[in-house]
């Protein structure tokens, strides 16, 4: 295993393209939603955004596209925790399709923590929030990762 | 300008979330959808696929947020050809609210030439498609950014 299981999806019709397979945006989407229930699980769920106005901004997303994820397909996502500090995350997900061995997608993000009210400004995580995201960054961040991480984009030759 | 403008679109309530404004994914999805413009354009269209069997993957996506998209904006996407070999296209987008001076998002993409049938294989591009892209690139390749250019992402301390 190669990260924390932390979300589970089938594929819905509508992300299939004229090349019939998942638009490239809709890995985006599912990881989008993998981190929804990172928050969930770290305390920045939804009675915590009404309470506080707080939540995360994706200030970054970085994907690796490794194989194609079909009609049929249900994906699993798993999560590391790379890195933190007292306002940001560094994640890395990675999407697995069910009855595969294989990574069909990695992808890193940045997130933000941000209070909405009265203006939207940054703001240190508070103590059980940090805690939870320090206990998940131990449990998972020496996890191996299955493909490529974040780099600079660029045209090599090859 | 910073870039080619080559796709439009006003914002569908559904790209909205919790936290008020477009969800990270959909910065993507308008990405993805101003490709398939970029595609139109050099000749990667829909007759051509068709016919030919062959079309453009993305292997790699790179989105740096810069600026809440709320309901009620429409975004214009410009595009600038960073670099292209026999069977690669690397490409700059950026997405500029109406009524803004100001980036939204900068998004990168490397888009490979794929021909599907029998089975999924690169190739190179047709000399005509070829010599769009380089076009293209030559109008565009020295254009200014307008924000941040694909890195490898990393927490650090600030």
């Amino acid at each position: 295993m190669s990260g924390l299981p932390i979300y589970r999806t089938p594929i819905a019709q509508e992300w299939i393209d004229y090349n019939g397979h998942v638009r490239d945006a809709y890995y985006g989407l599912i990881a989008s939603y993998a981190v929804d229930s990172l928050m969930d699980r770290i305390g920045i769920d939804a009675p915590y955004r009404e309470q506080s106005g707080c939540t995360l901004y994706t200030v970054e997303m970085h994907i690796h596209y490794l194989r194609e994820i079909g009609a049929d397909d249900t994906v699993e996502v798993r999560v590391r925790i790379l890195g933190a500090d007292q306002k940001r995350i560094h994640a890395a997900l990675e999407l697995v399709r069910d009855g595969s061995e294989e990574t069909s997608a990695t992808c890193e993000v940045m997130l933000l923590h941000i209070c909405q009210t009265p203006i939207a400004r940054t703001a240190p995580f508070p103590e059980p929030i940090a805690a939870a995201i320090a206990e998940l960054r131990h449990a998972t961040a020496a996890l191996p990762a299955s493909g490529p991480s974040s780099r600079r984009m660029e045209l090599v030759s090859r």
